[in-house]
């Protein structure tokens, strides 16, 4: 199936997924401990059984039993010699259950590993897991994948990586949300949304963990942001252990009574996992077949994720600064902790920008005597990790650039894409394949723009460079370039004319290397804060700045109020209490907007 | 001859006035201590003659011997009782001997008195010192009048005024500058033309002290600014003392040759003062023939003046902070002195505002429990007098913003007019009578308006009344209306938008009430600094704030750089530095702004 066939049948219908695999597998007598797609294939009736009762019950699609088939967690039982061989004979399985009319789907879950620095499976390792699974699931013809059960949202990104770069089959991933609506490892559903659907997920969701009333405030939150079909495969309420088994507390009517409620709130996609038979895939059927289906959006906004967080450019939003200090340039220490490959240091410097209200990082790591590359890794899986805002990858080195974007579990902004050749040819297809915005530099092969309107030419250049390979305005944030006034009278008005245009005609965000303003002049912080308050009255979002400078970023917050990016004024006020900054309602969306996208909220 | 009259003579025509009277009735035997006047009354023939000669020798116009003829002078010599005699028999003679093709000029110059608090005479008391001088002299029927050799702006103001209350006949106004560039009180040209052609004087500029070289300079200076034509009346060069009696250096040739030197820099009306005579007025008129007549403009800009500084409102300027402490609205300490009358309080206030760097003073002494006509009066008596720069007259009681223009020794700023029936009634014709800018604060008898669109619509009716009136946009300045963003979060940008459609579309300067923004917040002087920064990125011209308020002040600086309203950042640096902030020679001009009107780089 292409990408396209995907889209056109869920554009007209709601996918009906099948139920249950493992708790069907057990009732039927799969004993604990033994490697499951092991077991399936040496009982393979069992499962043609499972899966004919699902397509009876009006299942569109089956899940194919290549759940663990993936090398890391095949070894676990010493099969990982067996892995193609497994992959394509339950592939075979499922397909002799199902026929040709109704899809069959590999299936890719957690390989059980943590990835670098918190184990020794880097990133590469975790993509070269699922790769020969992929490639073994393709060649037996499935139609199309799911990467499901998902804690890790890097993990996923892995797998997801691994099918990309295998085949152009469409790709559904599913997260797995605990009750306070964070997987196991932090990640809330809107920044996993903006996360996969950027990297090139066909549609997105959550599966497993909760019953299907805990799932529809996880697709509310996701929906105002979902530019792809949203799928849900919650399990038949929650578990109890009840005379020595384990049961699940909800029945078919009520399960098929949330799953409206599922598609009201806007799931494309839905089946259910642990639990549920095909009796409630057929009522759940039943009771979705008269839902309009709600579409995706075309708009996801300007967004940058991390692990665990999502940072909202724009509009009403408070003004960013993007914390500057990662960046060897002329300091001394940080250069020779770099050469040292000390990412301690590394991380304390992005912990205390935090502090004083970075809300992205930029990582720059470019000095001579050192492989970028190389560092550029390290301090991409150090900071992701131990870190929660997003960052901004910053480099000259494109290679640099590509190997952190590659590992950065989040969507991360490139720093900078230029209309010079190399950063159109090269970097710009490698921001958009690993799903980043990017900051669009507005100077050419020729330099800097001599006039406004080759300034504006620039950009509608690179724009529509962009535009071809899949990219919207709402991912470009237009660097005003910003020169020295003590060498150029005109150097403010010049960029400030930029965030204007942008932020009235155009229609992207802005960023300013803010100190670059005022080189060569006294008192440069009274300048930079200056500009910064000028910046914000004519639509600035973002600006490169040390945002240890206290005043900067007193006059950033009250510029804000008087912006109408801090609604009731509550985080200037709140800068000057000890009040916790944060009210934890507003945390579970993950999502640093002042527009309510907490799923607690979206009720 | 009517104004009209007068004004399209010299579309056409250079003016040529007489020459010297004093020096020449000395040649002719007349003794030093007597009074003047009536030795000219007592020995006609000799005026007759030289005034004969002046005709023969072109001039279209001689000064009536009424120099000295006001009630002050001549009570110097016992003759007040015969003031209405005196000027109408000195009418009679001129007429008699140049006849009616030439004008006859009522002539108005010094009482030799200083004015109150530098001596006890009011200002009153200089206007009705003059006041039955001009009404003898209309009704002995001069064809318009000459203020001159005046080295007092108040004095010369006074003049003005008696003219005006008394007859609708053309009146100019000529000062006497010292080598230096100024009055002897301290006045530059430009100051001087600002504050009189505003007045309603219908020629402005200077005679007598130097000799014509001295002059082109000062007419260069003025002449960008000059609404009205410019008279020059010069000395034949330099007095020397010679074999006992005074000579002056200058002979008819080199004096005619400036002459035309001062036609072309924009002299329209050109004559001789002291040791000049009819040969010089006979070389001058041959020399001016062919030279094209130099238009005044339309376009003076929006400056206030003092007495002794222009203050330039807008272009590449920089922003001008309104000092607001002279209020006693919620200062106790304020309401006790100006119950006392203490003015003393007032002026510390006044020059504790201006070291801080205000450059224009708000006067409000609006309180209960005092004659705020009286106070008001007492106020700007002693500020006019003790302190540098302009003022802004402000109150809500009409009689008050009267009395307080009415003695201001300069063009005054008025606080404010609205689209209210006794605003536009009353106080609007006074402001102009007086030739005072004012603040147009949009609102109306119906209060506040309800939208944008109504906002724009008072402002452009306000400006309408004011425009019947003669006044133009250059005069007007609009009031942001501030609102506290506590109680509504897009106060700010109600105001940014008027300031913006000022700078951008209406083509007004713009005010505001800084601190009313941050009413209710805390950290109040952060908003308001950010607001300042953010307005004048928008065009905000000028801001009413305590310029005690050092981070205000310094951020305003730093906005004036990058809004290019401090060429090369000389304010700024110089704010840092311990150097003099003003360099000598910008001094001279009077007009504090970055367009260098300096009369000595104006050659
Ligand atoms: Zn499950
Ligand atoms: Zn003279
Ligand atoms: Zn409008």
């Amino acid at each position: 199936m292409t990408k396209r066939e995907f889209k056109e049948y869920l554009e007209k219908n709601i996918l009906i997924l099948d139920g249950a695999t493992g708790t069907e597998l057990q009732k039927r007598g799969m004993p604990r401990g033994v490697c499951p797609e092991k077991w399936v294939i040496d009982n393979k009736e069992v499962i043609i059984d499972i899966q004919r009762g699902y397509k009876e019950s009006g299942s569109k699609a089956v899940y194919a039993c290549t759940f663990g088939c993936n090398s890391i967690k095949l070894a676990e039982f010493g099969l990982e010699d067996q892995l193609v061989e497994m992959n394509k004979e339950l592939v075979r399985i499922s397909r002799e259950a199902v026929g040709d009319d109704v899809w069959v789907i590999g299936d890719l879950s957690p390989t059980g590993a943590q990835i670098y620095p918190l184990s020794n499976y880097h990133f590469e390792d975790i993509v070269n897991a699922y790769k020969p699974q992929v490639k073994a699931l393709v060649e037996a013809g499935v139609d199309l994948f799911v990467i499901e059960t998902m804690m890790n949202i890097n993990e996923a990104r892995a797998a997801l990586i691994a099918v990309k770069e295998t085949c152009d089959l469409p790709v559904m991933v599913s997260m797995t949300y605990e009750k306070s609506g964070y997987t196991l490892n932090g990640t809330d559903p809107v920044t996993a949304l903006i996360t996969l659907q950027n990297l090139g997920a066909d549609a997105v969701g959550c599966n497993c963990s909760t019953g299907p009333n805990d799932m529809i405030d996880i697709v509310k939150a996701m929906k105002p942001y979902a530019k792809v079909p949203l799928i849900v495969k919650p399990n038949a309420g929650l578990p109890k252990y009840e005379n020595g088994e384990t049961v699940f507390d909800m029945d078919e009517d009520e399960f098929s009574h949330y799953g409206t409620l599922l598609a009201e709130a806007g799931a494309n996609i839905i089946g259910g996992c642990c639990g549920t038979t095909k009796t409630f895939i057929s009522k759940l059927k039943d009771k979705v077949k008269d839902i309009d289906i709600r579409m995706w959006t075309d708009r996801q906004g300007s967004i940058l994720t991390s692990e665990r967080k999502s940072v909202t450019i724009g509009g009403n939003n408070p003004t960013i600064i993007v914390g500057e200090r990662i960046n060897p340039t002329g300091k001394k220490k940080l250069q020779e902790h770099l050469r040292n490959k000390n990412m301690d240091y590394v991380v304390s410097l992005a912990h205390e920008q935090i502090e004083k209200g970075a809300r992205v990082l930029d990582v720059n790591v470019g000095m001579n005597g050192i492989d970028e590359v190389d560092i550029m890794k390290q301090a991409i899986e150090q900071l992701s990790t131990f870190v929660k805002v997003p960052l901004c990858i910053d480099s000259s080195n494109i290679d640099a650039i590509e190997a952190g974007l590659r590992i950065y579990p989040g969507r991360a902004l490139v720093n900078s894409i230029s209309l010079e050749q190399h950063k159109i040819d090269k970097l710009l297809p490698i921001a958009k394949k690993y799903g980043a915005m990017f900051i669009l530099l507005p100077l050419s092969d020729k330099g800097l723009p001599k006039s406004i309107d080759e300034k504006h030419e620039i950009i509608n250049t690179v724009y529509s460079h962009a535009r071809e390979l899949g990219y919207q305005k709402e991912d470009i944030i237009v660097d005003g370039l910003v020169t020295t006034i003590a060498s150029n009278s005109k150097a403010a008005a010049l960029t400030l004319e930029t965030i204007e245009w942008c932020s009235r005609e155009f229609g992207t965000g802005t960023i300013v290397g803010l100190s670059n303003i005022s080189f060569g002049l006294p008192e440069r912080k009274l300048i930079n804060t200056a500009f910064l308050a000028m910046g914000i009255g004519k639509g600035l979002t973002m600006a490169i700045a040390n945002p240890s400078d206290e005043l900067l970023m007193n006059i950033m917050r009250a510029s804000d109020v008087l912006a109408m990016r801090d609604k009731d004024s509550l985080t200037y006020i709140e800068s000057f209490s000890k009040q916790e900054k944060k009210t934890k309602s507003k945390e579970i969306a993950g999502v640093d907007t002042n527009e309510e996208i907490d799923i607690k909220q979206a009720i």
